[in-house]
């Protein structure tokens, strides 16, 4: 977690004409580099199945690079620096020769091998023993992987078993991209270096909690694939998951990769399971039919390209759970995620107890409580939902509430806001891996996922409708109405 | 404390010519009148020795009207109808035939006679029986009362007792303005009505509490007056004291006047006081010399207009004590008040504790700790002193800090905030007394200042030198240090 130069890599990107790293990958390398925090002698060799030289290549990154990085954020100096960096190799996957060239080209200089995995998951297996077969690695070497690891326990075992063979544990970097945003490390500032958080931070004085991650988005072409996994798959094994462990976990004694992955896998050993006659109440899944998205008419989840028509699949989840530990005993957990939602919100809140005795105008007793609210997207900021009295002259000693911004941005408004990728490729190159996934934490994710699906399957439960454009079935309301309580709605 | 039409009175305001009413009270009183918080048939009798016809004293009063509302918060239409509500009658205060003239004007209708004192402390006794005895009042008649009410416990009983052979304790409205800042209310809704800070609000979670009420101006031309009392009983016994009282009152069971006035009591009552070797160590004396002020050079007190060489009074006074009892025991309160500081600044902070374990940047060990800053002046607010991830790149998990400005403004930036006169002068009308000072409030707050003036006269403690334009003497600076501890500067 020290400071200093960042440490020279090689970095050795499978994947290299994909989606992922056209997208986000070579835009926070660049970055990195631009900011002075890549080391001079740090390589990137990209490596896909098309034959491109390397000028291709680079010409290939570099409009990738000029289409996503604003114009006062680049040079042509800067650009070039960056792209006389890459090399490229032709290869197909599951071919040796390829993996000589990567072999030659690292030569086993000083700088870790860095091996970055943009590709479907069960192609790891057999590229990390082709690496290991070859002769590219030694007891430096790392690998970057992206989720998701596995489709239940069982799979995803076997990917980290292939994986494991060849890498230990301490060199495998598994990215869940959320835990690279800002706001998600300010969550460890807020409350292990703030008091005033951190002291309330149980089921004392808390009352519960909250967890949206909506997109506005439906299929977008890969309905053969989402069909397979489904929300709970795609989004709540993961995202959601890392979500509440950095919400719930104990205060890590210090901020070492195990220390903090030690108290997140206590979360997940602690999380109630939901199954029996809790799969009547504490879950909703639901599946989009046609609606309004974006002023726009668009079809169900069932009419679009590529669609079978009898598929279950779940777009929508929605649950309400608990950590059954000291410290959140009690306190119900609502979570839920869902495409086709009326906006993209990505958002934690944090309810605190009422004050149990009231002393200001009656009419407004219950009327709100302090809450926190940590904003990943659309854009990423902290607040707190503090009541004042109104200072109208006629108000008396009515109250008042409003969210109050509490983050960053306000107090540094200069700040750039980086991208979670360039965290992570960062923390990567110097070695870290405390923004990083361990292996028990993905397989206690699946455990608890997969007795969610056995009950579904078990009772052969449908999921319900809902609209597109709505936030999901109306019993994904009534759940958490039913508490008396509501999914928050004023930022 | 309900909200609704504010009752009709008859106002009579003797000082009606003072540098109060003209500077504060009408201005005020239209600021009501304009936002519809007067009843129309209010009515305001203005008071004083100079021969004025009633035509000379509206057109006094439009001159200070139309020198201190802003333009846009004034029309002929509203200046109008607030001027004729007034009336004037001149009198001596000392002779009963103006009296009778309040009485007839009066002509005890159903409006309660309101009678304002906007005179010398000292007169209060003589108004009040006079007014008694031409038949002016009845049992629903009120009084207010500026501070400073005496000079030391005796003298205050005396004035207390010459208002109260007059007027029952539930019809006196003693004013200490600071309590009608919006910020000082908004300390009962910050501790109240938000678990946040309401749960932390004692020794466990605090580790000090500082006030400051600094002024850059001197003695203004009241040398004479001044050097009679000095800063602790002109500043310290009613603004400080009642500053202290709202942050250190343990919660009402309601927000009736008693159940408030109560609280504050037990808090005087518990204010541990400054004798013995305290004297010595807990509190600070100091007269200003020559120094810069503003830019300019300014003359020392003891060269001051008017100014009496060999005097020992105070202009600056700080010092260090505890409410001894179960919520604050252990946490000192450090108070400072002065003439000729560097800049005018009321503030309260509230210091939370450290985390007593840490786990961020060694480097940072101890930088900084959970602050509430309550403003009153230059500008009226509140800020939390947050500490967040720096969000630099290269900044690992460094963190930074800066006030988070909470207050309502931001949430509300359209609001104006009413001068504190006018919230007191409608709760006047409405006939609640919760802002309003209580007589053992005054005497309890006597007690310990007497206590100490008879400490630094017992020891002949002259007051320490400091510069004009200077933040006191350099001891007062020792006084915090040496618990490792700081005023604090950065809002």
């Amino acid at each position: 977690m020290s400071d200093g130069t960042t440490p020279a890599v090689d970095v050795a990107l499978f994947g290299a004409l994909g989606d992922l790293a056209l997208r986000k990958l070579y835009v926070a390398l660049y970055h990195l580099d631009r900011e002075g925090l890549m080391h001079e002698e740090t390589r990137i060799l990209g490596l896909a199945r098309q034959e491109y030289d390397i000028d291709a290549f680079r010409a290939r990154v570099r409009d990738a690079l000029e289409s996503r990085v604003p114009g006062d954020e680049r040079t042509e100096e800067t650009l070039t620096r960056f792209l006389d960096r890459l090399a490229y190799i032709q290869l197909e996957f599951d071919a040796t020769e390829g993996y000589r060239q990567i072999s030659q080209w690292h030569g086993h200089n000083s700088h870790p091998l860095t091996v970055y995995l943009s590709v479907p998951a069960r192609l790891y297996g057999e590229i990390c023993s082709n690496l290991s077969q070859t002769g590219c690695l030694d007891s430096e070497s790392r690998v970057v992987v992206e989720k998701p690891i596995g489709y239940d326990l069982e799979s995803s075992r076997e990917i980290n078993d292939a994986i494991g063979a060849v890498f230990d544990e301490s060199r495998i970097y598994r990215i869940d991209h959320y835990l690279g945003k800002e706001t998600v490390q300010n969550l460890l500032a807020l409350r292990f270096a703030n008091p005033l958080f951190g002291n309330q931070w149980n089921q004392n004085q808390i009352s519960h909690v909250e967890i949206t991650v909506a997109e506005t988005v439906g299929i977008e072409g890969r309905w053969g694939y989402f069909d397979q996994a489904g929300q709970l798959r795609d989004m709540v094994q993961n995202h959601l998951m890392q979500l509440l462990c950095m919400i719930a976990m104990d205060p890590p004694s210090n901020l070492d990769a195990d220390s903090i992955r030690d108290e997140k896998v206590k979360v997940l050993k602690a999380l109630r399971p939901i199954e029996g006659e809790r799969l009547n109440t504490d879950v909703v899944r639901g599946q989009y039919v046609a609606g309004t998205s974006g002023g726009k008419q668009v079809p169900g989840y069932l009419e679009e390209e590529g669609a079978n028509t009898d598929s279950r699949t779940e777009t929508f989840v929605a649950f309400k759970t608990e950590v059954s530990n000291w410290r959140w005993a009690g306190v119900p957990f609502y979570l839920r995620t869902g495409k086709r939602m009326p906006e993209k919100l990505s958002q934690i809140v944090i309810h605190f107890r009422q004050q149990s005795h009231y002393i200001f105008d009656p009419d407004q007793r219950g009327m709100a409580s302090n809450k926190l609210i940590i904003r990943l997207q659309p854009d990423e900021g902290i607040a707190l939902q503090v009541l004042t009295k109104d200072s109208g002259l006629d108000k008396g000693m009515r109250l008042r509430t409003g969210p109050l911004h509490l983050d960053f941005h306000q107090a540094f408004p200069s700040t750039r806001i980086p991208d979670a990728y360039e965290r992570l490729l960062l923390e990567v190159m110097k070695g870290q891996q405390y923004l990083f996934v361990r292996r028990d934490e993905i397989e206690y994710a699946w455990r608890w996922v997969d007795t969610l699906i056995a009950g579904w399957e078990a009772r052969d439960m449908p999921p319900k409708r809902y609209p597109a454009g709505s936030w999901g079935p109306v019993s994904s309301i009534a759940m958490i109405t039913q508490d008396g309580r509501s999914w928050y709605e004023d930022y």
